[in-house]
This record gives C-alpha cells, sequence and structure tokens, in this order.
C-alpha cells in the first residue's frame, strides 16, 4: 500500500556486479579520522584508538520485516538502527558499518537505491562511515546483513555482567510503542488487501507507526550519561522486550530483580491503542519487541544525577542472587518475570 | 549424493533462538589476547594493536553453493576461508569473525551443527576466534553471512593501489582448479539424479574437488612474505578470477600489465581435466573463479629474495600508465586481458 506503482524500473542484471556496488556507494564518502580506508579493497581499514566494539544482525524478508507495509527507505535505516543500537550498548560510539545485500531479480535498481537511500540516512544521522559489505542475488526475497562497529569509552564498554545488588534499573524513552505499531500496520494491511481503494488514516497512530518503521538508537542516551557523568554498571538494548532484556541482565550478573509495573514508561498513544486492541498494556510494554530503548544499571549514588530527566526512568531495583526476576503488580502481587520475547523459530 | 539421509532429525524450532545460540556457539571459546570478549553481551570487545582490517561476505544458497554436492561442514569451512582470504590479502593477520546464519526449518538441528563444526574447524585452523554472529530462520534456504576482523602489519595494509611501473607480478599456487572441481562435481550429480545407484569415482579428480569442496585462504603466504622480509607493493585475493584481479590492480594502480600465457601456474591434474572437458586451460585459468590464491605485485630488487620458492611464481610485470592490461600468449601475441569473472546477478 506505500509503494509507488509508477516508479521506472530497471532490472538489476542491467548492470554488473561491480557497477552496481560503485553506484549504490559512490556517495559513501568516509568523514571520521577513525577511517583509513573505506570500500573499495579488500577489506577497510581501521584506526581506533581504545577498544573496538563489533556486533552483527541479519535481516530476512518475512521473518524480519513484511514489505507490504515496510517502504524500502524505512527498511534500509532500520537495519542500520537495529545494528548501531547494539554499539551503543556498550555505552561505544558507533563509528563504523559492513551492509551486505541478497535481492532477487523481482527487485528493480530503483528499489535497492531506497534501501540505500535510507542506509545513507542513518549513516549522516548517526555519524557512522559506511566502509564495506557486499551485493549479490538471492534465489527469493531480500536478505540484509549490518556488521556495525564502534570505539568503547575510556572507562571499557558496559557489559551485561557489571550489575550488584541494590542498583537501579533505568531505562530510556517508553516501551511497547513498536509492537502496537506494528499491530497497526498488519491491520491496515488486511483492510487495504479487503478494498484496495481503501485510504487507511494512520494519523491517529502517527507515534506508533513511526516507532516501528522508523525507530531510533539512543546515540543521544549514551552522550547524556557521559554529560552527566553517570557510570553504568551493566547495560543492555531493548529489541526482545523488556521482560527478556532485563533476565538477560540478572542472569549474566548474576543479580535477582524487581521491577515495578506502575513506573514502566508508556506513551499516552499507545495506552489508547492497547485498549483499542483489547490489548493489556503491561503485557505489550514486557513483550513486545524492536523498541530499541537502552536498559541499564546505575549506582544509587547516582540517583540524584538522573532524576527528573524526562528521557530516562528508574523502574526498579536488582536484588540478591538467587532471588527470581519479579514484577511488582499495581495491586503490590509480586509475580515472576518471563521471557516472552520474539521468537526467530 | 554426499547426505547421510539415516541422520537423526531434531527440528530446530523445538529449540529457542538463545538456546539454539548456545547450543552451536558452546565450543567457541577464545584464545587471542586481542579477543577481551567474545559471544554473549550486546557486541564484542576486542583490542587490536594497530591498525584493524575488516571485511564482510554473504553466501546465498543457489547462488554460491548447492548442497546437492557441497557438505554442510564444507560449507562452513569455506565461508570462513573465503573471508579470511580477503584479510589476509591486506597483508594482515587474521584475528576474530562474526557469523550469522539463517535457515529455513527444512533443516533440522543436526545440518546446522554440521555446518557449525565447519566454521570451528576453520577457527581452530586459522587461529581466529568466534566473537560474534545472528541465527535467524528464513523462509526458503540457507543464507550465511561472515565478517572477518584482522589486525594490519606494523608496516600497513597492502592496499590494491600501491604497484608502480616494473613491479612484478606475483601469483601463489595454482590457478583455475577449483572452477574445474565445480564442473566435475556438476557432472557427477546429473549422473546420479538420472541413476540414484550411481557410485561416482572421484579419485581422478580429487586435487579439483577438493579445490572447490575445501579450498584454504593463504595465511602460509603471508607468513612467508613476513619471514623473507619481502614488502609487497599491492595485493589481492584471486576470487573472481586472475583477469578481473589484474584489471582491479591495474585500475586502482594507474598502471598497465603484461601477463605471460606461459607463466600462469597450472596442476597437471587440471591440465588434463581441462582437456577431458574439451576447455582451454588458459581461459579457465584467467576466468575461473574460487581459487583463493594471491595476487601481489614486487619490487624488482626483492626477485632475489622469492625465486624459486615453489609456492609463488612470477606470472608478469606492470607497465606504464594508460597501457591495456595485456596476456602475452604462447605464440608471443599481445592481447587485451578481458574480466570474465562470475557474475553475481
Amino acid at each position: 500500500m506505500l509503494e509507488n506503482k509508477e516508479a521506472p524500473k530497471t532490472p538489476l542484471d542491467s548492470l554488473g556486479e561491480f557497477a552496481l556496488i560503485d553506484h549504490l556507494t559512490k556517495s559513501a564518502t568516509t568523514a571520521l579520522a577513525s577511517t583509513v580506508l573505506g570500500i573499495g579493497d579488500d577489506a577497510a581499514v581501521l584506526k581506533h584508538k581504545g577498544e573496538t566494539v563489533v556486533s552483527t544482525d541479519m535481516l530476512i524478508e518475512g521473518v524480519h520485516f513484511d514489505l507490504a507495509y515496510m517502504p524500502l527507505k524505512h527498511l534500509g535505516y532500520k537495519a542500520m538502527v537495529v545494528n548501531l543500537s547494539d554499539i551503543y550498548a556498550m555505552n561505544a560510539q558507533a563509528t563504523q558499518v559492513l551492509v551486505s545485500l541478497a535481492v532477487s531479480n523481482r527487485f528493480p535498481l530503483e528499489a535497492v537505491e531506497e534501501l540505500y537511500a535510507g542506509i545513507h540516512l542513518a549513516c549522516k544521522t548517526y555519524g557512522v562511515d559506511l566502509v564495506g559489505g557486499d551485493t549479490t542475488s538471492s534465489q527469493q526475497g531480500l536478505q540484509l546483513s549490518v556488521t556495525a562497529l564502534g570505539i568503547a569509552p575510556k572507562t571499557g564498554a558496559v557489559l551485561r555482567s557489571g550489575a550488584s545488588e541494590k542498583d537501579l534499573l533505568v531505562v530510556s524513552g517508553d516501551l511497547g510503542g513498536a509492537y502496537m505499531g506494528l499491530q497497526v500496520l498488519a491491520r491496515e494491511n488486511e483492510v487495504f488487501k479487503a478494498n484496495p481503494q481503501h485510504q487507511p488514516d494512520l494519523e491517529p497512530y502517527s507515534y506508533l507507526v513511526e516507532r516501528q518503521l522508523k525507530p531510533e538508537a539512543r546515540k543521544d542516551v549514551v552522550q547524556l550519561l557521559h554529560d552527566l557523568k553517570v557510570q553504568p554498571t551493566s547495560m543492555i538494548d531493548i529489541s526482545d522486550g523488556l521482560s527478556s532484556e532485563v533476565m538477560h541482565l540478572c542472569k549474566q550478573s548474576g543479580v535477582g530483580c524487581r521491577v515495578y509495573e506502575n513506573k514502566i514508561p508508556l506513551d499516552p498513544q499507545f495506552i489508547s491503542v492497547c485498549e483499542e486492541f483489547n490489548l493489556d498494556s503491561t503485557t505489550i510494554a514486557l513483550s513486545g519487541g524492536e523498541d530499541y530503548e537502552l536498559l541499564f544499571t546505575i549506582k544509587q549514588t547516582d540517583f540524584d544525577k538522573i532524576k527528573g530527566n524526562p528521557n530516562l526512568t528508574v523502574i526498579g531495583h536488582m536484588t540478591a542472587k538467587g532471588d527470581a526476576p519479579s514484577l511488582i503488580t499495581r495491586a503490590e502481587e509480586v509475580i515472576p518475570l518471563k521471557a516472552q520475547g520474539w521468537k526467530a523459530f
């Protein structure tokens, strides 16, 4: 429903592989001092002062995204955000990316250009250099693989394993929006399939749809913590849902945790759309994925530095080893957290 | 024809995503001092003294490999070799890899274990640490994406762009074998499809089949050049065929080149199988891909250091800017080199 059916269509095989790569990456000029050599040799050459952090993710059509409601430019942007988020989750500065793309002949050159427009936009927005990748054909559909690199702060990368008992658990932004955005888009797509004349009115859902289609990685939060001189003790990004990520921090740090239901930050639009869909907002906030917010722990002595900051919410605290990670409900019941995150299989 | 039909088959979805990743990577212990943190956090953490080199490649079922004659363990090994070869082609030392895998439900757990057995074997053989990756489902087939990292020598990474007029052009090993190995396997597969009782006798083709199914990256050549105190002026690996790679060196260095047909190193088995298939051995050596040998240039003053080494053959020399890259045939004709490398589209 979001595609331009009248766009010109140039078959991909009208260019050779090398010409296609040249065409797509010609605007990938490098800007960072840490990039010694970008695209065009057997490998890129980087010079990182301090430790390097590196992460990779694959996005598969029909598994991670549906092109019926994900415009290609947004897909390119989101593929970058997903990976950059992993770098920020180490409290590091993202610096370089490599992007590999496999596409079937169903995609014309213009479609691949749209995808790359999103990739280049994300490079500009986050100040990272595109330094390599691969472009090839696929038998079916579109597959994207992104590798992101970054530079750890002098104090070292922040791991999942550093939380201690009594540390405060903090989350950036608000939760559940990306999942509900997907529900809205899927519903509109069903209506569109039944009636192709239907013009969807997404205005009342604009925030949620944007959370799904154009999420942002929290580079700003890493900078904010640096400016506030807050040293997180552990950190993870929220890609699979809050419950799942809290349990990762607990398991890898060897501590328990209490999360307070009434502290979980929710957007008003999210709450009203959950009601419209007859879904429990806490369940969605705990289990809906793709928010790409940062979840981290801090020492209690750092609380005054973040108190009142609109970007950060204390949602609980870590408890002794052996305690089960728990949710304290509004009714003050204690129930065990369960990871109901998104399943790849 | 190479699969064990009686192997036990555990559906992939009987494990969760996290359990599957744990299962596949539990043997990925890290050994290098440059690996600070491996698998298990949002990103790996590396500490590289000197410059980092990084490269990535995607391998798509039905495009880059056919599981009818590529055993999964070999595929895992080869996916690693393809990427490590790019690191060695910078005259660098390979240190870490990240591997992402998308597989459809057609593959049981045992198949994915086989693939990872090849990946782990390559890690051991080449002394690199597996430090990250992603595992997900695909709608169809198997897609692999590997990112390899390495450390450049103190003298800096060797680029494609450093060759000068009069430099000697040198190649490691011999050429064309991987392509002819594929022809042999494809022919046997056709016979097998027509008559499933047929037992192929691959013995007369063992070297060529091994070049295709279990290629090696030339870590040893990088070490040899270091030991001989030879500083290459430019370097590339041969993945798309000799012609294509020679033309890359010429274009990026701004020089011409003369390659002598009678100097191109060919294995006796390769020559005899080209005759059997009625193919011209020079054409195949120039255009057949996947040899993963190193092609590099050296100063003439370094010739004495490599003279007579069985791993290295001088096949030509670089000429003035503006000269077309040329082949000097056995009949002493001068013909322009053409890139007829493997096409991804």
